[in-house]
């Protein structure tokens, strides 16, 4: 089956893209407010796309929200501050991601009532998440800004924090350690990345190898 | 354990981003050159980032390839013809995706070599991978020059394929038929899609009924 986008409404093609792109990487981003308040949501229109300079970008949708408001507070604090942080979700912090999901009134501070703790950031005033495995400190690159509210906020990553142990000094990761999970279809799916398989890069030589063997 | 991005090679970067933010959903795209040559090749830089209008990313990196060359036929062909097919990758065709990231002289057809074939696709001449359980037909959007050759494609999709049986009428995805694959750490390690839970979403009611439970 096959759809032309323009003859679907934003919500079925909202619906049709996150239920077949996957699986997504988390980023649970903290913010500051003006007040100093945090804030913490996660959000799976996320990705790294550069090394240098190291940049990520997060899709912050405007109507994804309970009662169909956007996910304003992160997108004025980024807009406010300039600076955010990126925290990875391993499944060990799914249940507090999800409550950060939740449309808490204005000054709530979510990372406390998901009973997460704050760790000072490095280079920027924002806290990382510190039962995050692995956090990014930003700073704003570029935020683009779409209909329905939607803006692709594009971050410098100035910092990086990992657990300690889960990157050894040839810099191989620990993914079992680090039991990350990844968004899948609907609202609640996810998957674990505990399935894991090889599938080795050849160069022309093995592949002319491998094909005549 | 924490790094300054500014005491960190490039290498190092790249190596620490994508041996931890994962799991990352993968693009194999199809272009084609001047010559009307088919070209394929995956990317994990790459995630959905609005539907309004319908838009995606792909990091193209400059250095990844076996000589040390840029992934530039794609980088290319995209910029001349302004428009590109996003394959997603299911388990099926995980070593065809592979055989389309070896780096073939020019003007070789990647996706012959892998034995994939290819189908029409319904508003651009670019033809999308019949293999692949999910297809979007893309025209460019934007493109970000980057150091190092590097670029950030952003694709408007036009048009949306999805294998028959995989979506039903309420638009629910069948996630285990669709069987898809991401992208894990370094130069060979992916997870499936398999080991799937829910954590669904929670209105502040649900969440203060929970606590107070």
């Amino acid at each position: 089956m096959d759809f032309a986008a323009a003859d679907l409404s934003p919500d079925r093609i909202y619906k049709l893209l996150v239920s077949t792109v996957m699986p997504r990487p988390i980023a649970l981003v903290s913010t500051l407010n003006a007040d100093g308040i945090p804030n913490a949501a996660p959000f799976s229109f996320f990705n790294v796309f550069s090394n240098a300079p190291p940049l990520l970008v997060i899709g912050i949708e405007g109507n994804k929200r309970d009662d169909g408001r956007p996910h304003k507070d992160t997108a004025r604090n980024i807009a406010e501050r300039g600076e955010f942080v990126v925290n990875l979700v391993s499944h060990a912090i799914v249940q507090p991601m999800v409550v950060c999901a939740i449309d808490f009134p204005d000054g709530v501070n979510e990372i406390d009532e998901a009973g997460l703790t704050t760790a000072p950031s490095k280079q920027i005033a924002v806290p990382r998440i510190a039962e995050s495995p692995v956090s990014f400190e930003c700073r704003t690159f570029s935020i683009v800004d779409l209909p329905y509210n939607r803006k692709l906020v594009t971050g410098e990553i100035l910092h990086m924090h990992i657990r300690d142990g889960m990157i050894d000094d040839k810099l191989h990761v620990d993914a079992a350690g680090l039991d990350l999970v990844g968004r899948m279809h609907g609202s609640a799916w996810y998957c674990t990345t505990r399935d894991r398989f090889e599938a080795p890069r050849m160069t022309v030589a093995e592949w002319r190898a491998k094909k005549t063997s």
